[in-house]
């Protein structure tokens, strides 16, 4: 990658530490004998999809209809729509069933009332578990409405019960391995008793979990089967502060030139803003901070300038508070890495990705879709 | 508009209101002698700019060189990029000034020196006032500097000195009118010092301000010569906290489908989440809003229900909280309006726009600029 050739903001990614990523977490999946379902919600790519391929990924995990089909354009045939099913999208879910092994997620007898009346094709369910995010699905304690909806799909012909899915999104609150591995536990014991309680019912069904925090750092996943994370293929600031990750593992980095500079205030002004990082930011001791900055080199970046943060963003520009040390070394017309919050809603803001070696990647098209 | 054709989160923008607030704002315009120069960043869209030309505009602001040419190729020929200039960029800004009438902004003698080495054509120069935003430009008390990069831009023959540029953003902070005209007024004094001090060095400068409360509520204008705010084409729940408007002038909204209903919660969940409201968010007595909630037709949309709004948002899912009224009426499967905090950013995840007769309205292409 020639930096000189950049010009405007745009998202590198680094090869090497992203394959890296995936090869770490398919090793983790493959020790403990669970299948990895990635999550493509955060890269939304076909090209990085293949990376995920050459580590033996068969069957893949997305979050909308949209993104369902362009994975099964792009040769995917085992997808799963992790998100509640939404009856107004049956006419693509019939065409994408009968073309690849389509996963629902059911939280509701009325889900299954509706796709049992307008299914063409078979399809395969989770029901959705809400192990204490509280955003969707049944809790646990709820064993009888589950028992009741796991009765209602195996009457179903054109429904399989595939098992239950939860995405414990809670565990983003964990600053520490320590704590990330306290959700995994409660996690674990709340599937354990679906698993002890359900399965007394004579048939066979998987246990599913997808965040990144809990598949990096949990130990225990006997009783699981699959798991389902997305951001650890590229990881961010957010996931360092939450215990999941390194700063060195961060595989996404937005490249943003300088374009002012007030020795007044310390600050450098960067054109790389909302749009290009999204407004999600982290709080970080005394201050908000929007993302950090790395030192740029043609092969990549390095660990963050000390003491250094994009402190406000609006629609375009970044603002970043330099220390007294960087904002010596750094210029008008530089280019500046800002390391992400949050990778998955930078890489959706950006829409496409350039590599190390200078070639652009993209992703799925909002528009088309 | 056929609301059973809307499968999936959808933005709608109602070009009755739409054109009413371009229509009210071009008056203003007129009536205070001034040139309404818009920001399209707001929309981003070839079809909503013929809505602008409809009442009279002829010349337009930007934030990106990306949207100069987006806009440069859809015909229009007077275009300011109001960011400080990326030198970077030089190649494809030569390209523009080539093409259109360039207006550019400048905020350091690094700028101008680096513009009078790599332009091949002539430009204008705006110099950017930091009225109290913060965030980049001379502050009106550094005249001195502001006198000699006056100075240094008349020395050039590539540039022209167009004036001075602010883009008062802090006229967010205010809660009312009465705030708003506070702001004006002081950004205006800021203005009319420029005015009388930098007027006495024999020529004709023209001075813009852009932000979208001071050009709805602010009253005077008689030294401004051009206004280029951009949210107003829509405005948003923001705008209406901040005093500019009303909701009923908001002219977008989100479509969003009900996957899911919690009575224990007295919270539904839409598909709906930061990817496409975006992740802005604004305080309300005790709750943090990311949007309201509005009734939907075929016509469009009504007032918002009191008491409801969206509470928490990841990347897919909007949580709603819904008062009791609003929780008996909705059903999984229904669709409904959300109304957006900051419809800029809203309009900029989503990438296209649905009007209330069904058609679709794209806007510029990421990838391809």
């Amino acid at each position: 990658m020639e930096l000189n050739a950049i010009t405007k903001p745009t998202l590198l990614v680094d090869e090497s530490r992203c394959r890296a990523n995936i090869k770490k977490m398919a090793e983790k999946a493959h020790k403990n004998n669970l299948r990895l379902k990635p999550h493509m919600k955060t890269h939304q790519s076909a090209i990085i999809g293949e990376w995920l391929q050459d580590e033996g990924v068969q069957a893949i995990t997305v979050s909308s209809v949209d993104m369902a089909e362009y994975f099964a354009e792009h040769g995917w045939r085992d997808i799963t729509i992790a998100f509640p099913v939404n009856i107004r999208e049956i006419n693509r879910i019939n065409v994408l069933a009968e073309q690849v092994t389509l996963t629902l997620l059911v939280v509701s007898e009325a889900n299954v009332n509706q796709l049992s009346m307008q299914l063409n094709h078979n399809v395969q369910v989770y029901i959705e578990i809400d192990t204490g995010s509280d955003r969707s699905g049944f809790k646990v304690a709820d064993l009888e409405s589950i028992q009741t909806l796991v009765q209602s799909i195996q009457k179903e012909a054109k429904l399989s019960f595939a098992g239950f899915y939860s995405h414990p999104g809670h565990s983003y609150a964990s600053r520490n391995e320590s704590e990330i591995r306290q959700v995994h536990q409660s996690v674990y014991k709340q599937m354990q008793k679906l698993r002890t309680k359900i399965s007394s019912a004579d048939h066979a069904f998987n246990i599913c979990i997808g965040d990144t925090p809990c598949c990096s750092k949990g130990t225990q996943f006997d009783i699981i089967d699959e798991i389902s994370p997305g951001n650890f293929v590229f990881y961010d600031l957010m996931q360092t502060l939450i215990g999941s990750c390194k700063s060195s593992h961060i595989a996404v980095a937005l490249a943003a030139p300088v374009v002012a500079k007030y020795p007044s205030r310390n600050e450098i002004v960067v054109h790389g803003g909302a749009i290009h990082l999204s407004k999600d930011n982290m709080q970080k001791k005394q201050h908000t901070s929007f993302g950090e900055i790395v030192p740029l080199n043609n092969n990549g970046w390095n660990e963050p300038y000390p003491g250094c943060y994009v402190s406000a963003i609006s629609q375009e520009h970044g603002i970043i508070w330099c220390s007294d040390k960087y904002f010596d070394e750094v210029d008008v017309g530089d280019l500046v890495g800002i390391l992400p919050v949050h990778s998955c809603l930078t890489a959706n803001c950006m829409g496409y990705y350039m590599t190390l070696e200078g070639e652009d990647i993209s992703v799925m098209d909002k528009e088309k879709t």
